[in-house]
């Protein structure tokens, strides 16, 4: 039996009661949980782990930057939904050493995501630990039915990202090369360090119902089209030539790191990927505010993602984002 | 400054947007946070963590008793507010060797707890990381303004607990003393391994707005009634002679496990503390289903907890339960 994550998920689903019904419309296996419980207004809420020596590292992360990482990643599931943020709750971790100058750091880094976002902190839970882990759980609203799915996804339908991908990948990439303390790409670490959400894009779409079907950009264009694609039972082509990808200095290509790799399969861009069936598709406009708005390609019958590559030949596009439990290869 | 969790907490709400107002009815600092979005309902909403040698032990703790109690003790904050348990979300992170069996004998644990207290699963998030940590976030739901605060408690006020004090920490004393194998104690593990709940008495108290306040006994009585004093600004006077202790056979009491002791500091027990007014202190029953219900004393003006000791003797009482932060004395 594969490991992967989405299996791991589909287990804990087989065996937990979790189908939708009553005032659940939209459950376990999306960016977040869909909650009705009245006319007119939904409720969206998601949680997310954010963990020492797994997603950040002490020696190279400052703590603001791991404070606002923190409550960022976990509200770009609200946007994937098109709902406004509303409220968090923050469970905290802490060793003994870290309750000083550091938790006063973080939590700067933190009150900024909140204040940018509009997220007000409404609870939480704090522990001794050996290493630091947060769990920020967000709520949000929006008018009834307006959230979008992962799942409605149809043949014909337009595929639509934002911004441009592997700008995250880059920032950690320089990171993990040990070349962060330069100056010259310290501004190269931004969307690593303090991720821009796409949450006013989010609701726009929402809003006006143009998608089909809709998610975030977290763990790599590559994995998350595939996730897309398996949830709504259909398969993706899309062209490397139209892909957004990040501007890589000409001293990182030569060491190796390619715009489109980092676009296909870097994490933690927190974008928007979603599908808009085609008589709607002229009415996603190229940008909305400073968020860029880019075709890559278009849904397609069967299963699989298929890759045009920058020669114009089709290949299949083989998911390599971030995976917890994929077996090692 | 002193390190304890009640001074994290303060500081962590000093620094991140938390005021209630608006859909928020109670925020940071009660069991829950509670929420109003729409007329004629409110919404509650816990989160907690249950972290691999913090709150539980691999060699010791069956993998079906984590996965029940992970869950049991985010739902008993909702009990304490008097909602009814209906969704949760379940983060999960998890070395690689713990994807096996384990993990079905953890669901098969949490699945018991899901149909116990008639909570589904809507969602969640999984990692992998070097220790088991849980956190569970919970969603219950009341009638508009049912929920019951801490802070309500007035001089006057009784005092009242459900259930026997101490069960929870006379299980994890024989855990811990090596003795959790012998048959002769497994009755003994019951409310330490797969705790019970006073979800229905947390209802039936709330809809019949019979108490000023109520929180449930996760830290042990001596700091969760600490906790609901200082929230109210109230003191409280309680006697040794009232508190229904659990029943600790002869043997563990020659090993110095004194049944008062445990029900003074034991954590975990998950009943629910809560004070009435002394005018509807006579509406409270002697059970509930087969819970019982006692009175141990009444709240009193100024400050601090004053215990009745067995000679009739008051002494001011320390609070020496479970606190994450505090400093080592």
């Amino acid at each position: 039996m594969s490991n992967s994550e989405d299996d791991l998920i589909q287990r804990i689903r087989r065996r937990i009661p979790s189908g939708v019904g009553g005032e659940l419309r939209t459950g376990i296996g999306d960016d977040a949980a869909v909650i009705s419980p009245f006319r007119g207004r939904e409720w969206v809420l998601s949680t997310d782990q954010f963990l020492e020596n797994v997603h950040f590292r002490m020696d190279v992360h400052p703590p603001q930057a791991i404070g606002y990482k923190a409550l960022a990643r976990a509200t770009s599931d609200l946007g994937a939904m098109g709902a406004k943020p509303r409220l968090f709750l923050l469970s905290l971790a802490l060793p003994a050493n870290r309750t000083g100058p550091w938790l006063d750091r973080m939590l700067i880094g933190m009150r900024q995501a909140a204040l940018r976002f509009g997220l007000r902190l409404a609870g939480g839970d704090t522990a001794k630990s050996g290493a630091v882990a947060f769990n920020l759980t967000v709520l949000g609203d929006g008018p009834s039915r307006h959230a979008v799915p992962r799942s409605g996804a149809r043949p014909g339908d337009a595929v639509f990202v934002c911004g441009r991908l592997g700008a995250a990948q880059l920032g950690l990439e320089i990171v993990l090369r040990n070349a962060y303390r330069q100056p010259r790409w310290r501004r190269l670490l931004r969307q690593h360090y303090y991720p821009d959400l796409a949450i006013d894009l989010g609701i726009w779409i929402a809003r006006r119902r143009l998608a089909s079907a809709m998610m975030d950009l977290s763990d790599g264009l590559s994995t998350d089209l595939a996730r897309l694609c398996d949830a709504s039972g259909v398969g993706a082509r899309i062209d490397s030539r139209a892909i957004p990808a990040v501007t890589v200095p000409e001293p990182w290509r030569r060491r190796g790191l390619d715009p489109l790799a980092l676009a296909l399969h870097g994490g933690e861009d927190y974008g928007l990927l979603f599908t808009v069936p085609k008589r709607r598709a002229s009415r996603i406009p190229a940008s909305l505010g400073r968020t860029r708005i880019t075709c890559i390609g278009e849904i397609v019958r069967g299963r699989g993602v298929e890759l045009i590559d920058l020669d114009g030949k089709p290949k299949a596009l083989v998911a390599k984002g971030w995976d917890h439990f994929r077996p090692a290869t």
